[in-house]
């Protein structure tokens, strides 16, 4: 009998972050990392996990959106569904209905993102390898199927797309030898959130390059007098060799955005991160121009690879960050791993929250072993968080994540977790906790 | 006692269009229209009412997210929220938590948009005027606190927009007088729907100029052969004076777009709508620069002002289609008639589907009167479907919307309908017409 999808399940997870100010910034005083965590499950009893990343409130609009997607999945082959990814991503993107709420953005998409992330978990667990392994086995033509170039051809063809993974191919065997050894380079915002005090900061700071990390994160954008002086305090904790990137998170307009950065330019900042809304794809590339050589990073909360391919055509961007859980899943952001590698911009992927490090690293890693071929200029954002959820949680050592050996895309969360945290009924949000969340009536204290 | 919003109420209301092929094009063979339908209600026992339209599967997301941010009206004194809707524009945008699932865009952003609606509908009843006359009459001061312009000033500051509009306050009195007497120009759609077969498409061509439309729409893009003959046809039924818009609801990349339309200059098109991805203004630039002197058309899937904004700095749109039920309401709209006024770009508003109509009539008049001042090359597409619905439906003659001069935005529902299309338990969704709105297995037919 042929195996198929038989349900669906889909929980609403969240993490109480808030009460310690962790993963502060100028627009997310107070989140609490969360997740409509997906499980799939095969009438053989198999299973493929993913997850739809949040901040807390609206969590419900996740879960309700992959319950609302769910029936395209239902009762699908599973033979089928993982030898094809993608049809099912265009499917999920595509309903004609649907896509009214999107197009290809906002709470759909995500919600489509996580579904297909669960079925390549699926796909790589029925491999008996991680997925940054089971996708650098495929071959050019095969990744090359998996992408929807519909709107994509002005700048990235087919054969484009073909040729660049031609080449790569020859030297895949050699990086993923190098990959095993030595592991993929992070980049830690551990010391940076803006809900920390001086004093954390530099502990942090100086702790970080004693792990061995050579780029590290603060986050900005608050009061310019506290970013001056917080900029500096960093500064003198790791050095001058030291790469400190600093993270906006939105708050900026265009000319805001150069006005302040200008002001920590001493600092030797080395990129600034989301300095102005994330669909401002000319502003981006006004204030690269403004503020070169400090470079432009952004990618965490662009919606799709329509923004990153303009981002790449204005020269807009120094440094593509790829989020695991913002797109439609694995298949569009190896659209963007193959656009950035055509116009030659690095990849250093946006992590943090709540599993978005062990999701993400698998595409860093296969975007090596058989895309852009280096890890030059190239990093993950670390952050030791929430780690201690997951049953196959990354590993960190001497500032780079090692490879995952793991069947799958390291997306299940423990048990124990899903009935603690689970939103508004887990003993974790007991006691009238889930009522408190509402949005503080002043945001004033987080500078 | 201060009255306060005692209330969100909000009702899923679907109606089964794709049973006829109303609406039919390239991207949404089977639209079903619909709408989260919301009415606020005060403890003195006034009411508001917006939607969030829709185009079926997907609606409960709509109406989800109306209610995750309900808790965010709810309790408001009603004297503060109708003096400054923006201030609510801003929390219900800003929520530090929600925006993750946009930012600004999407589901969460369309419901923020009903409320907002909501709350001018009930300032203008409150008023006593219809809301474009409520807009004509606020001050150039007023007008511009309304707006949000954090990442907007490197195109539009406070300055620039406060010197439009009092550039166009002197002459507010004559345009009112000469919209009463005389209305606003419209477009219709009516006669093109891709699944209308030829006889149909040319009869309803006749009836549009009878009627006293001189531009009309078909929608383009599913087969180009088709096209050339249904372009021919209408041009015949229509004559050499009638201007004919095509739209091809985002179907195309922007090579395709291309190509597809030097297919069909030689029938003279007014505009190209959606010729792609919305969020592809770079693409929407090389498209308009490949085909001028066909103006090329964007807005009713463009998500916010940012996006608006770099379609009118890019050079990439002839003609800015506002749509009253995508952005976040009443005033980021406003921002966007703003940026057009100070492009120069006149804004033709997207209409039809239902309730389109009857909001955007007011943005349009209220544009005329006080901001651009002008109707040349402007018109607001109409659609005759669904009107009987609505308590206060728009009135169209000679090719023309009247004022409407009913207190309010025209956002009201009619009783029975709400209890008839109620979805899915309403009498019209009965004997199992809601199991039968899954996605077609093939697509095949629309051509």
């Amino acid at each position: 009998m042929t195996e198929r999808i038989s349900s669906v399940d889909t929980l609403d997870v969240r993490f109480p972050t808030s009460r310690h100010r962790d993963g502060s910034d100028a627009m997310n005083p107070f989140p609490d990392y969360s997740a409509a965590y997906v499980v799939l499950r095969t009438t053989a009893g198999a299973e493929g996990h993913g997850l739809v990343f949040t901040v807390g409130r609206g969590t419900e609009l996740a879960v309700a959106a992959v319950r609302s997607l769910a029936p395209m999945v239902v009762g699908q082959p599973v033979d089928e569904l993982i030898a094809d990814p993608g049809e099912l991503s265009r499917r999920l993107v595509g309903d004609s209905q649907i896509r009214w709420l999107g197009p290809a953005k906002g709470v759909v998409h995500m919600a489509a993102g996580g579904l297909v992330n669960a079925v390549w978990d699926l796909a790589a667990r029925r491999a008996g390898k991680p997925l940054w392994k089971l996708l650098a086995d495929l071959t050019p033509e095969q990744l090359v199927g998996q992408v929807d170039f519909r709107y994509l051809r002005d700048a990235l063809t087919e054969d484009e797309a073909l040729a660049l993974l031609r080449t790569a191919a020859p030297g895949r065997a050699e990086r993923e030898r190098i990959l095993l050894a030595e592991g993929y380079p992070a980049y830690t915002t551990t010391p940076g959130w803006l809900g920390y005090d001086d004093e954390k900061l530099a502990r942090l700071c100086r702790e970080a390059v004693d792990a061995g990390y050579d780029l590290i994160k603060l986050k900005v954008g608050g009061d310019l007098t506290d970013d001056v002086r917080r900029l500096g305090i960093a500064r003198q904790a790791v050095g001058p060799k030291v790469r400190i990137a600093v993270d906006a998170n939105q708050i900026w307009g265009v000319p805001d955005a150069i006005g302040w950065m200008r002001e920590l330019r001493r600092f030797d900042p080395y990129w600034i991160e989301e300095p102005t809304s994330p669909d401002d794809v000319l502003g981006h590339a006004a204030i690269r121009r403004a503020l070169a050589p400090v470079k432009v990073a952004t990618g965490e909360h662009v919606h799709n690879a329509v923004v990153f391919k303009q981002l790449l055509q204005a020269a807009a961007v120094d440094v593509v960050q790829i989020d695991a859980c913002r797109v439609a899943g694995v298949n569009e952001n190896l659209a963007v791993l193959l656009l950035a590698a055509k116009f030659g911009v690095p990849v250093c992927p946006h992590a943090g929250g709540v599993g978005l490090c062990e999701l993400v690293q698998h595409l860093a890693m296969f975007d090596f072993v058989a895309v852009s071929g280096s890890t030059e200029d190239r990093a993950i954002e670390y952050v030791d968080h929430l780690h201690e959820h997951f049953v196959d949680p990354v590993r960190i050592s001497g500032g780079r994540y090692r490879a995952p050996t793991v069947p799958g895309m390291s997306a299940e969360i423990v048990a124990e977790t899903l009935t603690a945290y689970r939103f508004p009924d887990g003993p974790q949000w007991a006691d009238g906790a889930a009522d408190r969340t509402t949005e503080p009536a002043t945001t004033a204290e987080i500078a």
